[in-house]
């Protein structure tokens, strides 16, 4: 992208759950911790690939209408009280569970992601344009210290991404052209989607977020307006 | 409110224009410094009071299905090019016209606003809870320095307050009962309509609103939770 072309940029929307926080980290901690309260002996890791396995399905049946609007948090909740009855734990009371569940609400953010956003938000507004429910979003920002100007999620469109609709409304909030906004994840079709739409984009692989033996999203597999390997270095490529 | 009531509360929303910043005093402001650059002598308080006066009546047609959703920015855009014409101003540039229209973005938060809020951020959920649009009130909290945790508007429901499709599409996103959510307002309607839906409700009169001459919302007409004169006072009331 050229600096003139940047300079046009007036709003940066984030992929969240891999791009900026390792979801896999933390949500492994807890449930080690769950496993240590509880006393359970699990491989935790076998575990959140099972509960992490809903989450594509259960979003393109909503994208299909196979099912209504249903939050991330209710799909998630919904197979982790499945995978908690396969393992003898049906009878966890209903708090328990959803304390459990909310693990998807307290992610560490990797290092680099609060002293980028910190920088970027000088210049640019930043938002989340994430998956998560608009509630979990907000709950993660409060647990990360994510600087937002705003949060929109695909609850706001009621739809998944990569559904247009979810960038579109986006757009629409921001009141601003599609040109005028860039998109920023860890994950090629989330900004394939993105700038089929028109949306500037910026790749920041993050090659550990599945953990050792990842395969997918090592590589920019589209030619990308910006491709850095953090979110400062983000904000150094776009002045900030 | 008792002590335990007031524990429930996990989020706090805010009526903006009027309650945390002072729109009349700031656009005036701006009118002032407009007829300078522009060599125009006018009343501009008048000529504010029949600019707003499209403020009412635009959002209620939009509540009535009578006209299709339109953001506040687009009503007032729409009244002061009237305005404008009435004054053989007729022949602005579109961009100037947008420049003055966005004086409902730059506004000046009242002297408790930033620290009431930045205490209250602490324990609560915050949110405005305003009739402006999304991208204005995004805007407006980085001129003004309020710190959101996240932006709900009129906008996302597109419909007006008092309208109660408002304050559900609110609850909706926080993921709360109406119980666990309190409107702070410096205006009767507003809380009477989160009340009539179950929300906590807190009044913060601003009785300079208006300018010196201001004749409604000087005393609390309902039983709210909450009256107090200032945010600082509010998050003090709710033990932060």
């Amino acid at each position: 992208m050229t600096p003139v072309a940047m300079m046009h940029v007036q709003a940066l929307l984030f992929d969240t759950y891999g791009t900026l926080v390792d979801w896999r980290g933390s949500i492994l901690d807890e449930l080690a911790r769950f496993g240590a309260a509880t006393g359970r002996r699990e491989d935790w890791a076998r575990f959140l690939a099972e509960w992490n396995a809903c989450y594509r399905p259960g979003m393109d049946a909503v994208n299909r209408g196979e099912r209504p609007w249903a939050t991330i948090d209710a799909l998630y909740r919904e197979r982790l009280v499945e995978l908690l009855a396969t393992r003898g734990l049906g009878n966890m009371l209903g708090g328990d569970v959803d304390h459990l569940n909310r693990a998807w609400w307290r992610l560490r953010p990797w290092p680099d992601t609060v002293a980028g956003l910190t920088r970027l938000k000088r210049r640019y507004v930043i938002s989340p344009l994430s998956n998560a429910s608009f509630a979990g979003m907000v709950h993660l920002a409060k647990f990360a210290g994510l600087p937002w100007d705003c949060v929109i999620t695909a609850e706001n469109a009621r739809r998944y991404k990569p559904h247009p609709e979810v960038y579109r409304t986006a757009l629409t909030l921001l009141g601003l052209e599609a040109d005028r906004v860039m998109m920023v994840a860890a994950h090629n079709y989330d900004l394939a989607s993105a700038r089929a739409l028109g949306l500037r984009t910026a790749f920041v692989p993050r090659t550990l977020e599945y953990g050792p033996d990842q395969a997918s999203d090592l590589v920019a597999e589209g030619k990308w307006d910006v491709v850095v390997d953090s979110v400062e270095e983000l904000a150094a490529a776009l002045g900030c």
